[in-house]
């Protein structure tokens, strides 16, 4: 990352600002102002779709951008957000039709019962005023007043400081706000029914909030903005490097976090039609790094062996502190971690999936760049993380894209080839759960078979000509093709290469890998796992029978495995909810046996063995 | 007070600034730098002790300074501090000569036995450093490791951001300081020797620290500065009026505390030989105008009837909150307040001196501009606050001034009239002990009768002729001289007047009434008094037979009135050495029972009574 000043970025017409590296993508500092813009073509510059019109010195158009553009649209500034990249201070005006919504954001979890215990609680109070014969201090006055309903009251001095001009303006009648025992807020007049908090999963590339009503349990409103820290780097490597390495980079990265859940709560409170000044609780769940840079803690032994949290116990602070504009005294809950690499969001998995011991033998697998796995038997549970890569978040590989329309995200090989896109749009390129679905279909035709290994075009005659006319060869060797440039909606044909084929026995080797791994050291096997629980986007798009074909998962029956959604998410919102929850998500952290994969030989040798795909004989035999 | 801008002022050598209302004078804005200029002569300009050297535009000298300082030095920029108002920015040299020393501040007061007990501990800790086999999070790390030692440890957000490096800088030998079981610091290598605190005495007019080693209980040194704030109001009335009317008022006497606080600290730090990041834990007694104020509190509710505090408990905050330079997460406890006018001082004072019922009957007051007074009996404590006026600090006397060198401190009169000054020097005023002192022998001698009218020079044949020439008629009515202007250091006789003798009455019948208020609440009588303790400055000073004498107190046994010094700063001190007492102090607090004057005739009554000066018959009829 460059050592080099930040460029300001202004996008119009509400004047929204955001400070960017030069050398920044416009459609990445749009992201990073929560400005989205439409990218189905993955940024390769062929859709047009990301249109935005430019005032301030740029660099010249790219190859794609003239194919793309118009004399005239490069003559009156408009260019492609996904190609332009920042080299000065200018502003943007993103179109109507350029913008995006986030497309696919995972945000349902399933959400088990639990009670409603949140803390926070509210009471309504008629005070006597004070008089010479009552001289009674604001505090005491109130807290005499609650005593007398069983309730004990410690002082807040921020809340103290304006007490008594709130006092008199409320002319006495006014509701307190609690935190346990803590006065976090003295509102006018009788506001007991208006009490919220928001459950946040922070993730590297989204963030999800929800709305929930802290006196009925009831789920409000979702809303989610893709993480603008992207705009400091893509992954967490990257972001721990420019937090440790740039100036100021760990404060950017934090109040970029911040911006992005303020965003959030006002999305929500507009939507709900609620004040955000009503909110006196959020929960955070995300990965160690990501609550680290939110809380403001020294990441730099995240980034280098053996990358050691400064803390794993959960934090509690005042919503100001971090910047949240709730109910300035509102508490901020961030979840206990485990290790390094398997943060709260996974310890929000397993709380709201394996709590329960019914002594059953459980595996909940998250995967993304990062791949966390729990496994849940005997009573114990066993944790790790292994780096997949980000082939199943679409790239790396030569089509790949996110789940964003036009994506591939199925593929059936019959007699001939057929797809279904996200949003049934023109495919454009091909998302994680469309790879591994394509794969699967290619092993059982025969077109890649158990090592890898794709069939060249002079060995396909068995394959109907319909299918055998899209083994190709180029000159980057054999590639399988899914979308004839005429099919396809960016203009190129999309293909699937012998690389991609490699890139993806990498990524499902190891998490595979890791989760023989974990299977192993707790003394049982396959046929053992009662339930493999799906957790995440990919987790929840992925075509079950696909992932067990490519070997991804253990070959269980079908039914056993179940997609959990936004799992972390849900664990925030329980943890939301109930305090008892928060104990217990303490319990799950404190008492889970991480396992440092790169210190044991026998998740290398599991490593080389499950990089193969299993033939079908051995799926049959299970 | 005026909305005007302030005015910079800057004292060298050393250039430390503080910012005045224009007006202001030069010696009240060097106090408020911590820079004390002399002043013997209370501020009249007749004693040339206080020549200061202005560079900048000042207003013209009085007729004061014309008479004290020559032409040249008036053309060479000297001036009287004590004369010389603020009218624009100006820097000033204070000579060798003019500085003082802050002059019998009254840090001692009787310690008792406590438990050592602060909630401040310290733990050197050989950790075992990160490796890949063992990635545990530095925090847990610690906290695995007090927990063989039955210590649990929980982590404090500001001390876990900075934890990573410290424990690598430290090499993994690390000291652990907790307060309580909150984690606030964490030191490389074996600190654990250095363990200090500072108990602060805040008075309206002087600060007062004590530093304490919290592993021994040894007081270490103590400091004293005059109180800045006074530059901003002499009195509490007038430091609300600025606090509330002035914009940024009250964020000014909050910096001027804990500037002086900082200074003291930074003394105590010198003297003792130790680092300001050793101290971990403050106390803070002060009246409640003193605390809100410290606390940033609005003070606006205790500047109008009824007087109402915002709070009354005890309230904790980590030094960096409040800008006091300690380890930054050190603990600062404010004791807790009675009322609006009987604050945690007065607590201090029971604390420290009333807190053990013994069946006895026992009243502590604290006589200054503001008497408070605190009565034990049957097992429960009356408290009340009473306004004194300023004659006990030798304010509103014609020849009054503080307890400085030059001050008559007592008074005989016998067949000639006698005196002492401090420091012997010769007299230039009297202060509150000497005003008691000469009104008591003059009660005595019949120069003043019950009512306090003074005898006319025609009807004191009677007396010695040394003493008789002394009654004189001026324009002014009767005085009574106690030093002539030849006998006198400033030039001028020092007298008293009739309506000195008037100012006296009042403040004296004001306190007594108040006590007799008490004793009658609680159902008790004079008689019953076991003890009275005089707590603070005056009550050091003062000759308690010519207390007595005047009626200031109850007339009972001479050995049964104690003066107990600053107790106020000696339960500082014991809530500083021992949680126990803080939560003593906090029942102490809550158990009192607060008597408002103003709405009881009782006291009323008892005023008019009190005003009167007991005859001799009635003090032997006791």
């Amino acid at each position: 990352m460059s050592k080099n000043k930040l460029i300001k970025v202004i996008f119009e017409p509400d004047g929204m600002d955001v400070f960017v590296p030069a050398g920044t993508l416009l459609s990445k500092a749009a992201s990073a102002a929560g400005r989205a813009v439409e990218a189905p073509c993955g940024g390769m510059g062929t859709c047009g779709k990301c249109k935005v019109i430019v005032s301030g010195v740029v660099g010249e158009p790219d190859v794609a951008e003239r194919r793309a553009l118009t004399e005239e649209e490069l003559a009156s500034g408009i260019r492609l957000a996904c190609r332009t990249k920042v080299v000065g201070e200018i502003s943007v005006t993103i179109p109507e039709s350029s913008r995006s919504m986030v497309q696919k954001i995972l945000s349902q979890g399933v959400l088990r019962e639990c009670a409603l215990m949140s803390s926070v609680t509210k009471a309504y109070c008629e005070l006597a005023a004070p008089t010479l014969e009552d001289e009674r201090a604001e505090f005491e006055r109130l807290a005499v007043y609650l005593e007398a309903q069983d309730i004990q009251l410690k002082p807040n001095l921020n809340v103290i400081r304006g007490l008594s001009s709130r006092m008199r303006s409320g002319d006495y009648k006014v509701t307190a706000v609690m935190y346990g025992d803590e006065l976090i807020a003295v509102e006018c007049g009788d506001t007991t029914e208006q009490c919220y908090g928001i459950a946040y999963d922070l993730g590297s590339t989204t963030i999800v909030g929800y709305l929930m009503n802290l006196k009925t349990g009831d789920e409000m409103a979702v809303s989610a903005v893709m993480n603008p820290q992207v705009v400091y780097g893509d992954d967490l490597v990257a972001r721990i490097s420019f937090a440790t390495t740039q100036e100021g980079g760990a404060q950017m990265l934090q109040s970029a976090a911040v911006d992005a859940m303020n965003r959030i709560a006002s999305d929500l409170a507009a939507s709900a039609k609620i004040f955000l000044g009503n909110i006196y609780k959020a929960t955070v769940v995300g990965n160690t790094c990501m609550s680290h840079l939110l809380l403001g803690i020294d990441v730099s032994s995240l980034g280098q062996s053996p990358y050691v949290p400064s803390v794993c116990s959960d934090i509690t602070l005042p919503a100001h502190e971090l910047g949240l504009e709730f109910c300035s005294e509102a508490k901020v809950v961030v979840l206990p971690n485990i290790a390094g690499f398997v943060g709260a969001d996974t310890v929000g998995v397993m709380l709201s999936s394996m709590c329960e011991d019914d002594g059953t033998t459980r595996l909940a697998v998250d995967i993304g760049t990062n791949g966390e796995m729990a496994l849940l038997h005997g009573g114990k549970t066993y944790v790790c993380s292994a780096a997949a890569g980000p082939a199943f978040e679409g790239a790396g590989i030569s089509c790949g894209m996110r789940g964003a329309p036009g994506a591939i995200d199925s593929v059936v090989i019959g007699e001939t080839v057929r797809i279904s896109t996200v949003n049934n749009r023109k495919p454009i390129g091909i998302c994680g759960s469309g790879l591994v679905d394509a794969v699967a279909q290619m092993l059982d035709a025969g077109i890649v078979d158990d090592t890898g290994r794709m069939l060249s075009p002079v060995d396909a005659g068995f394959l109907p000509e319909a299918v055998s006319q899209r083994i190709i060869e180029t000159e980057r060797g054999v590639e399988f093709v899914l979308a004839t440039k005429q099919e396809s909606g960016s203009g190129k044909a999309i293909t699937l290469t012998a690389g991609d084929i490699r890139h993806l026995q990498l990524a499902k080797g190891s998490i595979h890998a890791a989760i023989q791994t974990l299977i192993k050291t707790a003394g049982t096997s396959d046929d053992q796992l009662s339930q493999i629980l799906l957790a995440g986007a990919f987790g929840n798009y992925i075509r079950v029978e696909s992932a067990i074909r490519i070997g991804l998962i253990p070959p269980i029956d079908r039914e056993k495995v179940v997609s959990i959604g936004n799992a972390a998410g849900a664990g925030a919102r329980l943890a939301l909810l109930c305090e008892q929850e928060t104990a217990l998500a303490r319990q799950i952290a404190h008492k889970a046996r991480h396992l440092e994969l790169a210190v044991l030989p026998d998740y290398q040798m599991e490593l080389m063995e499950r990089m193969m795909f299993p033939s079908a004989m051995e799926l049959v035999g299970e």
